[in-house]
């Protein structure tokens, strides 16, 4: 299970070389993609603003309409069409097809995240037929609510989802990229890379405000994935997606 | 196997109406939509010209970028989540999702339709292996040429290339939807719906102009259709899509 983010996707040459070491891990794979600046590209001719509220986009009507033409548009069936070039029989899949994720519109006291999506329900029975069958599923952030309504979802969260839901038939590995090689001790030095990280270390890292912001959700991310019967959780750059599954690179996040 | 086209999809009220009427049919089914004018409106507010020769629009790569957004991301995630709330399975689906339909960019001796697709092949074995295990597909008339490239695609060819496909397997019915209740007599006329034409009163409504310009190759395609083993092909309007599977509304084409 990879998820990759923006910075893959909105560099063609990065996101061509990516899809093909992706294509050419023979286990059985899944692909969750996120955005990248597309959307925001966009929504920025199309004149509508974006608003963002504690580092988290507000999804009104009209930016859920561009995130579902941009991800489950766009960046999805260019992806798809990518890795089938590469003989990897990729399909792309939005939570709303099939049924595959299950959301409903976040509750808040206090803000209105608009049309932003919280998991209810992960259809794995499908997704480990797709699985069994050859099949590689390449699911973009859009969820639904099963009653008639897209949902804008988190991608780090689909995959931790996705990731504990196929774990009761499979051994999975969750493989989080980002623009980093790993968890960095020196945010400034790429060679600073911690190469594992367990939830007490990880206490250490927050006291010591080596970890923050970002990080933190997508770490505790990890840890729930862990918790939830994940085998193994590897954070770190798309670049080197061989050396990832080699553990030859990243962070690895353990449970002790 | 429906099809149904603009005029359905750019209205919010008939679109949901038809896509309960959908819903509730009993058979094995396939839903193929075309794109609606959401298309040229994002393209003309993101300032991409459009350029039409003879009727058809030609497909430059930020002309493919707009319907790869609209037609395989917002129009058919759209679909699909109204679908699953009528608690039909729907899937939707491109061309390049599971290598479904694999096309070549378009040769013409003078004019280049730059991202257009004629397709070579429809993957209909896995397409039969979706309806039986009651999946309903809904397919966007994006393809792709397996070579990494995605492909502008007549949604109108892809009704008619894959009932032929399925053809092989299943009674197909192949229906038609436009924005008039049939062919008409007189085109000015709702109630002149002709109730059948075989091929030689295809001729006969050639040759005294009744049929023309846009309604001949949706009648060809009718025709190669029933050709190619589909049982039989009707077109109407999407408003009475219960009426048209019952035969007392539309216009039925029939091999003599």
């Amino acid at each position: 299970m990879i998820k990759i983010g923006g910075n893959v996707i909105d560099d063609k040459d990065k996101l061509s070389s990516f899809l093909k070491d992706f294509a050419l891990i023979k286990e059985r794979k899944i692909l969750i993609h996120g955005g990248g600046n597309l959307a925001t590209n966009i929504a920025d001719k199309l004149n509508i603003p974006q608003q963002i509220i504690d580092g988290r986009r507000i999804t009104d009507a009209e930016t859920l309409k561009v995130i579902t033409m941009v991800y489950a548009g766009y960046i999805n069936k260019n992806i798809v069409a990518l890795l089938q070039a590469n003989n990897c029989n990729a399909v792309g899949l939005s939570g709303a097809d099939g049924n595959l994720i299950r959301a409903h519109k976040r509750d808040h006291l206090t803000i209105d995240y608009g049309f932003a999506g919280d998991i209810d329900n992960v259809n794995n029975e499908w997704l480990i037929k797709l699985l069994d069958d050859d099949f590689t599923p390449v699911i973009s952030p859009v969820t639904h609510d099963k009653k008639g309504q897209l949902l804008n979802t988190n991608a780090d969260t689909i995959a931790q989802e996705i990731a504990k839901s196929v774990a009761s038939q499979y051994s999975v590995t969750l493989i989080y990229c980002f623009e980093k090689k790993g968890v960095l001790k020196n945010p400034e030095d790429e060679s600073s890379v911690i190469a594992k990280i367990n939830s007490s270390t990880y206490n250490e890292l927050k006291e010591k405000k080596i970890v923050h912001s970002g990080m933190i959700p997508k770490l505790d991310n990890a840890f729930t994935a862990l918790e939830s019967g994940v085998k193994n959780v590897i954070i770190g750059k798309a670049e080197q997606l061989t050396q990832l599954i080699a553990r030859s690179s990243g962070t690895s996040i353990e449970n002790e």
